[in-house]
């Protein structure tokens, strides 16, 4: 059994894919998840895309299915209350994956299904002790202790999203305030860029604007613009803040930032790592590495959510 | 093979003991940690006591040692930088025990030792994911995740007593603001209760009191007194505030609070629970167990110690 499959649940595009142990994806598919008003027609259609390739390859050296999925849960299998799609209300995955394709398959959400890909193919290979942030739409995060993915004891585990950054901060999706995803996000520095043109008098090309994006605010720091700068260094900061806690309970050799807010650079790997370095308890200081990803954004997601076939104890039905 | 030692060493007195595996204390004696001003001199008065006793219940019946203190890492034997101790900087503690005991010794800090006591003999028997907070000087915390201790990849992790609680809060003995410990140890809600006398009218029996200890509000709160009720509903905010962001990162089953100001029962419990509940994220809301320690707090210091010994998989020369 040299193959997996590996399917990342999105609100809006999934992508799924058939995975040798290497980590090379042998193929892959995109399907809109938004066309699919019930989970059962969204199996049903994976099953079309993927059956032939599945025969083509040999069905007896497929080891599983691994998905992630927004509010996956690992032990359960299923999806439970996912804000982001159309299937409401807790939903058996695994199960009806499992029925569809005779191949055991396991759930987890999205930001520990890239930690695992990190952990067999990318920046933690060789790593027992780290943590996974994906800093994209929202914040995601995904905790490894001992070699171990940290699910909690009702497999929900990892929020770093949800930890409160900014106490009585800005309002989350969530219904509270002050998480960090408010502020770490791609959405959450869009804020940051909007109350900033509001409040403070610096010249910026953002003004120029009508709509900012986050790509925006990376161009601008690209060209110097001083906001644009300043806004970083603000996501840094709070960032950098609450990096520093979660190294205070898990103590990682390193942190992975993954996604698109990543993918600025220096721009937010540099104020990230200040204040991070700042905030750290003495006997943490100067240990701990801020490192980007190393997997393709393109392939992370159906890499994570394959190798979870990998690196699990317990195959659900 | 069917006893162990343990031995707690805290800045004022140290407390070791013989133990058999069903967490019965067979022998118990106290050391004076402040009369010895090398840490070797420590070692041999320990010896002198003990030696005898294992003597008298056989050598070879012995597993070992475990011990806990201040600072101590588990990967390195090693008490390091400990600043309520008079040994300074970094000391190979497992070392100097086994080379004169001659038997396997394990090292961790106070509130982790504490833990896997709980988890063998306390409120969190047969628990896989917990949390254990020690609210006594500082705030100590240890956490458990997939039935293992999270020691972090340089055996420091657990210190949720210096994640921030409030940002640019109080002074901290670590040289930053607003560690959780400042506000929710025995002599953090002193300091509350001196700066709730400052700020605020309310009549209360603790105004006769020239110096205030953390049982004088303790005992008000008891006879009723308004301001005292109102510092445990202060502390218990902080302290469930944090304990919901901590909640998030690894969905323990339970977290066990243990210590002195865990004592205070329901005037630390009540509040406690309620700012934990009104500050997690729904998927957590309901579930998580907030329970007091199961173990005697003469008896937890050498129980959590000696139980490094029956679950470890390093053993540390």
């Amino acid at each position: 059994m040299q193959y997996s499959i590996g399917i990342d649940i999105g609100g809006t595009n999934s992508v799924m894919g058939i995975v040798d142990k290497m980590g090379n994806i042998l193929f892959e598919a995109e399907l809109n998840t938004k066309d699919y008003e019930f989970l059962e027609d969204f199996v049903e259609a994976s099953y079309k895309v993927l059956y032939p390739q599945i025969n083509k390859f040999g069905f007896n050296e497929f080891r599983g299915i691994g998905i992630g999925a927004p509010n996956g849960n690992y032990y359960q299998g299923t999806i439970e209350f996912a804000p982001n799609l159309r299937w409401k209300g807790v939903l058996p995955l695994a199960k009806l994956f499992n029925e569809r394709f005779n191949l055991e398959t396991t759930v987890t959400n999205d930001a520990n299904a890239a930690a695992i890909g990190e952990m067999m193919h990318g920046a933690a290979k060789g790593m027992s002790d780290f943590i996974m942030v994906t800093l994209g739409t929202g914040v995601g995060s995904g905790f490894v202790a001992n070699g171990k993915m940290i699910y909690g004891h009702d497999g929900f585990a990892g929020e770093l999203g949800h930890t409160i950054a900014v106490r009585d901060g800005r309002i989350c999706g969530c219904g509270r305030n002050g998480c960090l995803e408010t502020y770490t996000s791609a959405t959450g520095i869009v804020r940051t860029a909007n109350e900033f043109l509001e409040t403070k008098n610096t010249t910026s090309s953002l003004r120029n604007l009508a709509v900012i994006s986050s790509k925006d605010i990376y161009d601008a720091a690209v060209n110097g613009d001083f906001l644009a700068l300043e806004i970083f260094e603000f996501t840094g900061k709070i960032l950098g803040q609450s990096l520093a806690d979660a190294i205070a309970i898990t103590s990682p050799e390193a942190i992975i930032l993954f996604g698109g807010l990543a993918q600025a650079g220096k721009f937010i790997f540099e104020p990230t790592r200040k204040y991070m370095e700042q905030n750290l308890l003495k006997i943490y200081q100067g240990k701990v590495k801020l490192l980007p990803s190393e997997l393709k954004e393109s392939d992370a997601a159906i890499l994570g959510a394959a190798s979870l076939i990998w690196n699990t104890e317990k195959i659900l039905l």
